[in-house]
């Protein structure tokens, strides 16, 4: 195996094949010609997937055009991860564009809506089972720190395929809100206003809405469900409840400083350390709560030690696998099936009389 | 990345995982401490997802109990391939218990049959699809040298969710067969007893069967379709017309000298290459037929040309991929998605009159 670049030691294959990135492109990215640039490269297979898409669409194989322009999305975002200049734009606008083009051929479909808030919208999508019953539960699923609302496609399927609705959007610093808003203190604001839509959608059962988040998304969603007590159950997937810093490799710093839109890594530093402080609200945590931890992560045990001392008032389901990187990634997809089994389990439940 | 050891070297990786082992699996087996041998560290990976297969379901988690069995029955196979001692049966033996165990709680489930035929049975299974409506179009999928009815599951998925129903079976000198019957020239009446029976299973339209065969499986396809004329399309993923021998690595000559249940090299030669000549029926094969060969596959491309040239009374759809391995498992999911495709649309396309 060659000896990787910066940026792709920051990416995690493990993560990327279980999201969706074949693991083909992942070998193809690795033995590509040196000439060749790693998000050119990327780009360039995003092209290849839409191209393949459009010939399946013109055969009229809807299923497989889906797939592959979902594909084409994850090569897209794979290509703009950890870029800080105008590469950042472009890959994600393929990235959104390509993932708008796969969403009607999912299978269940994912619809988009975009929500006014302030002066701005959130962008999002929801996607409805095929099996269990309308009104369906939903998951909110949220993405943290270069991550956004066309990534979590495989892990909606799980979610899907066990007849729970999922919803994704795109939050402060993420995606298509990026431009309009910098990451800040307030995600909770924007996951209460996607479920003040939920609750007019009629397919949506507005009482088992459970939040799942990923990573930064992880303390995302322990913010909003500790503030938001709509929110029926929630899950930290490879969380923390305030910021280290310090233990940061140069690329995720400079990832916040971003994200931030600062000009130095001390404000960024500044900024993210009174942004994602969630200490004083964890007690309002009163839903079932998983909690995913991988022993291995930079992000070190204390993180669970503090949420545990913090969320007194939520019955805590935690997980700490011996084994386990950030949010478990090398360890396959069995905590992830876990975790979407734990979710369906809390959403599906018969709801305590009084509720 | 270590040097690889032999059995290793004969292992696809883009196959594994397109077949549905976890990269994590792979990266592990790869880094395992090099005091546990190949075949026991993958069984012991069988064994881990039958716990964890277990543990699923004591919680009802009936879909990813499913998914962790079939995980395991892969790697089982896996331990098991390429060895030429007791480990073969040992890890058949597991590689059948676990897929036994996954088959109820696959989604759709699969279901087993045994067809008496001579003096032994037919083992398969057979899976309807949840999409599309009874009786439902079927594939029958054929695996090949160092290949059973357990392992073609995502390929499965993919018929299964155009609306295509999926029989697998094993066939002589393969999986469950290989102790009754040993690899021989008369694949075809395997096929055909399994259509025999499709013909009599109310779910299945027995007007439209096809056949979807890998590797030594193409060539099954291509002898079976040839000769049973119930057949409405067949696809040869990667296949060969005759035997070359002399170009096979010597773990593949050791293989075939295995399933053909001989002692020298010499006769398996002899034998394989007087079974495996189907070149005498070609002329027979009148279905639609697909044959997908990679142009970097050790079969060389002659034995497209020697197809095509006896093939002359089938509608041929001909695919050669300049950069494609051995059954262009190197070239991620498309492949398998256009080969799928295809197939559905033989399978679901409106008869012609008079057939």
């Amino acid at each position: 195996m060659a000896t990787l670049s910066p940026e792709q030691e920051m990416l995690n294959w493990g993560r990327l094949v279980l999201d969706g990135v074949p693991y083909a492109d992942l070998v193809a990215a690795q033995n590509r010609d040196p000439a060749v640039e790693w998000f050119d490269h990327w780009l360039e297979t995003a092209d290849r997937y839409e191209r393949l898409g459009d010939a399946a669409l013109a055969k009229g194989h809807a299923l497989t055009a889906g797939e592959l322009f979902v594909t084409g999305s994850l090569a897209a975002h794979y290509a703009q991860y950890l870029w800080f200049d105008d590469r950042r734009s472009r890959g994600q606008a393929r990235k959104v564009e390509l993932y708008r083009r796969a969403a009607p051929y999912l299978s269940p479909p994912a619809t988009r809506f975009e929500l006014p808030i302030d002066d701005t919208h959130i962008p999002g999508y929801l996607r409805l089972p095929v099996v269990g019953t309308s009104p369906w539960p939903c998951a909110i699923l949220l993405g943290g720190l270069e991550s956004t609302k066309e990534e979590s496609y495989r892990f909606e399927q799980l979610l899907l395929d066990r007849g729970i609705a999922t919803a994704t959007f795109d939050g402060p610093g993420q995606g298509e809100m990026f431009p309009h808003v910098r990451l800040g203190g307030d995600f909770d604001r924007y996951t209460s206003r996607v479920i003040d839509h939920l609750t007019t959608v009629p397919e949506i059962d507005a009482d088992r809405i459970g939040l799942h988040g990923r990573s930064l998304g992880a303390l995302y969603a322990l913010q909003s469900a500790s503030i938001d007590h709509r929110i029926r159950a929630c899950v930290a997937w490879g969380g923390f409840v305030d910021m280290e810093w310090d233990t940061d490799t140069p690329l995720t710093k400079e990832s916040w400083r971003y994200v931030s839109q600062v000009a130095t890594e001390a404000e960024a530093r500044d900024h993210i350390r009174q942004a994602l402080d969630i200490r004083p609200v964890l007690a309002g945590l009163s839903c079932p709560t998983y909690f995913l931890h991988g022993a291995l992560d930079e992000a070190p045990i204390d993180q669970v030690d503090k949420f545990k001392d913090l969320a007194v008032n939520a019955e805590v389901h935690l997980v700490v696998e011996p084994e386990g990187d950030h949010c478990c990634h090398n360890l396959g997809p069995t905590p992830r099936l876990e975790m979407a089994d734990w979710l369906t389990d809390q959403l599906l439940a018969p709801r305590a009389v009084g509720r």
